[in-house]
């Protein structure tokens, strides 16, 4: 059986536990506190040397990091994935654009604003810079959702997974969604599919 | 053909311009100068809302952006391209790596270094932290480039080129390498591919 090592407070680690609980594919849960630094011990860097979750161990014992990656390997050969080759690139594309431009920017503010009682003084300083890349990244997605219902080929996948991890919460960073109209009816259409679970469900 | 919209300091770029000269892909190369905004033209947003190079224009006329989704289309079918689906996910796994824990920190601080003549007074604030994270980043690199002679399946592949394209210029930005001898050694074997262009490369 796949083992998932998660923080239930990830929006990264809840893409992997949405795909898995909408392909009804059973797993073991490991929670990993990353507030207690479990994800930096010895023996965690064992299973991935980057310190991150989420990590899945595979039936071989192999483990996989990185979200993105994790989604990728288990929706292959389903109704989440691409099914062609300018979709698997446009899927990557959007996973892509969510790793660098939406992740750093959305889940960094929402992480320390949600789990801790106040920013560092260069937490500060960099805020400013980190809500406007935050709110850029929001306006490319409203501008593409203007004209989509989903994010490639006119069906719920995988770039929809990858983005509503962070989007979803990016309230509790103080990111205010309500000038971005289309991201929010995509939010609800997304929320809506078959088999949906939020974000502190456990299998 | 292909028409690559790109700048030619760019190691994202770059990664896209190694492979395709690996292909022996003929290309249209339209240079785009990021220092003088030129990818935050209204001209340059239609191609891509997201305001950045590299960019591929397909023969349909639809664009491509983020370099690992340009590399993964490009690659498909081909020798660069990991044949099976553990293998898929594994260099997929260093690609976001590669985009989420190396570059922030690598191509950043190098870009700052090596475009400007000085930092502003936020990067010197953000300059350890960054410098610390993309150490980090080679010491993991290091640590598989100890066991392995590529990063994915004991064979030169897309995980390969993602990652090269800011390790070898790493020096830019000041980062010293000589601490890191598995990953020079990867650098030489990279550099000694069949087809290999330097990062001044034009097609």
């Amino acid at each position: 059986m796949l083992t998932l090592y998660d923080f239930m407070g990830s929006g990264n680690g809840y893409k992997v536990r949405l795909l898995l609980a909408q392909l009804a594919t059973p797993y073991k849960l490991v929670e990993c506190d990353i507030l207690k630094g479990e994800t930096r011990t010895p023996e965690f860097l064992a299973k991935n040397p980057n310190g991150r979750i989420p990590a899945l161990q595979l039936d071989d014992g192999t483990y996989l990091a990185e979200s993105d990656a994790i989604l990728w390997y288990l929706a292959e050969g389903t109704q989440f994935a691409p099914a062609d080759r300018l979709a698997r690139a446009q899927t990557l594309q959007w996973m892509f654009f969510e790793q660098y431009s939406h992740e750093p920017f959305i889940a960094t503010v929402r992480f320390w604003r949600h789990f801790f009682d106040r920013l560092t003084p260069l937490q500060e300083l960099e805020l400013p810079g980190r809500m406007e890349k935050g709110y850029a990244a929001l306006g490319v997605m409203e501008k593409h959702l203007g004209r989509h219902e989903y994010f490639v080929g006119e069906r719920y996948g995988l770039a929809d997974i990858a983005l509503y991890g962070y989007t979803h919460v990016a309230a509790e960073g103080s990111f205010d969604l309500d000038p971005y109209p289309h991201v929010c009816a995509w939010l609800a259409r997304v929320a809506a599919q078959p088999g949906h679970v939020t974000i502190d469900h456990k299998n």
